[in-house]
């Protein structure tokens, strides 16, 4: 039976040990919700890129761009972080560059395992049904923040294992799964409430930004499972979604 | 207000960036639950030593020496992991050396901290109510195992995390010991029972160890707060202890 481990921030991944995986990368607040909604809003695609460096490169070159560092938009790119930012309808069939505080850095160093797709509240069902298929290992990646754990990353990981464990093709033997599950499950539906206190939802209010929390929480707002390709982010294609 | 921050697995500890805070080593299952036994029982002083070949020198020059690894005990040396080992009348009034898989790191990464102290289930309350009266920001270190997160390790930090809040003299702005105290809230009570599927659980029943990790979850069997003083552990003095 293949298990799922949980990597509860970036510096742990490493100590997972699976290069035949597929790795989910989580960043809710708000990189990977924000992933899903242009893909669900008809962007081609995004090409995840680790420093405004390269961002500026491209954006120079003429591509629509997202930049941000903690929590706020970098100054004279196009988007920043919101999953609002990425509804705009010019991103219709563009590709898109993004780099952010944690979520890319992710996608960097998952990006050489068996395959990485992007996770959040906002296309778990999608998702979770397509992981079941796969019958292969699986590890979800929490981006944290600046390599820390943060909860609603760690819950989301949990809400997806409950997912895995209930289909009965999954198992585990990490703590970090269990611990993440547990958390899940401690939260009752009530993620809100559970993440009152967590250190980047109060980041976020502080800018303002509790809009974008009440919509990265919400369920299945998309049914796009972003996937990368060549260090490309694509939608993942209708057959490999039914498990062809 | 100070706070308490934890990290939950060894590779994280750099990550809290304090180098003025108290830091409680954790390794329920067995390290630092056997320290808090041996000084019980009546040793003076433990070396910890993070590697075998400086544990055999010791045993050279007529140390009684505890050497565990991977959960087992090391041939030819006086101990192992286990709190009863630490039992044994001989160690009285002696100074002992240790070295484990992962609670013997621990210590040796916090060690230029302000503080060191050792943290167990066996010794919480002398432990949290010492830790309340000093006024000075806490960091629960959790040793896990090999750098991973542990279920009983972070049960433990979520158990301290509530006594300090509960005091009203600590708060946290860090997810981890959020995710430690909801931890330990859901687990109500029953580590028993919500340890019953960890992965170290498992390694030491398999080992027959079951006895081992029963008395490991059990509170208060010892009122010493084991304490690092130039390399060396030692018991934290009475007064001390009463806050002078």
């Amino acid at each position: 039976m293949p298990t799922v481990d949980t990597a509860l921030s970036l510096q742990l991944y490493p100590l997972c040990g699976q290069d035949n995986a597929i790795v989910v990368v989580i960043d809710v607040l708000r990189a990977t919700s924000a992933i899903c909604t242009a893909f669900e809003n008809g962007a081609k695609e995004m090409i995840p890129v680790a420093n405004v460096e390269e961002a500026l490169e491209y954006q120079k070159k003429g591509f629509l761009v997202g930049a941000e560092r903690n929590g706020e938009k970098l100054e004279g790119f196009d988007f920043g972080n919101s999953p609002y930012d990425y509804m705009d309808p010019k991103i219709k069939d563009q590709t898109l560059v993004l780099t952010t505080t944690n979520g890319t850095q992710a996608i960097e160093i998952a990006k050489d395992n068996y395959m990485v797709v992007i996770g959040a509240f906002t296309n778990i069902t999608a998702l979770s049904d397509w992981l079941i298929k796969q019958d292969k290992n699986i590890i979800l990646l929490c981006a944290g923040w600046k390599g820390r754990v943060n909860l609603e990353d760690s819950l989301f990981a949990g809400a997806v294992v409950e997912r895995l464990f209930q289909s009965g093709k999954y198992e585990t033997f990490t703590d970090a799964s269990l611990a993440a599950h547990q958390l899940f499950l401690s939260a009752e539906g009530e993620p809100g409430h559970f993440l009152r206190n967590s250190s980047h939802r109060r980041r976020l209010s502080k800018l303002n930004l509790k809009e974008d929390i009440k919509y990265c929480l919400q369920l299945d707002k998309s049914v796009q499972i972003p996937v990368l390709q060549d260090g490309v982010l694509v939608r993942l294609q209708v057959e490999e979604k039914l498990g062809a």
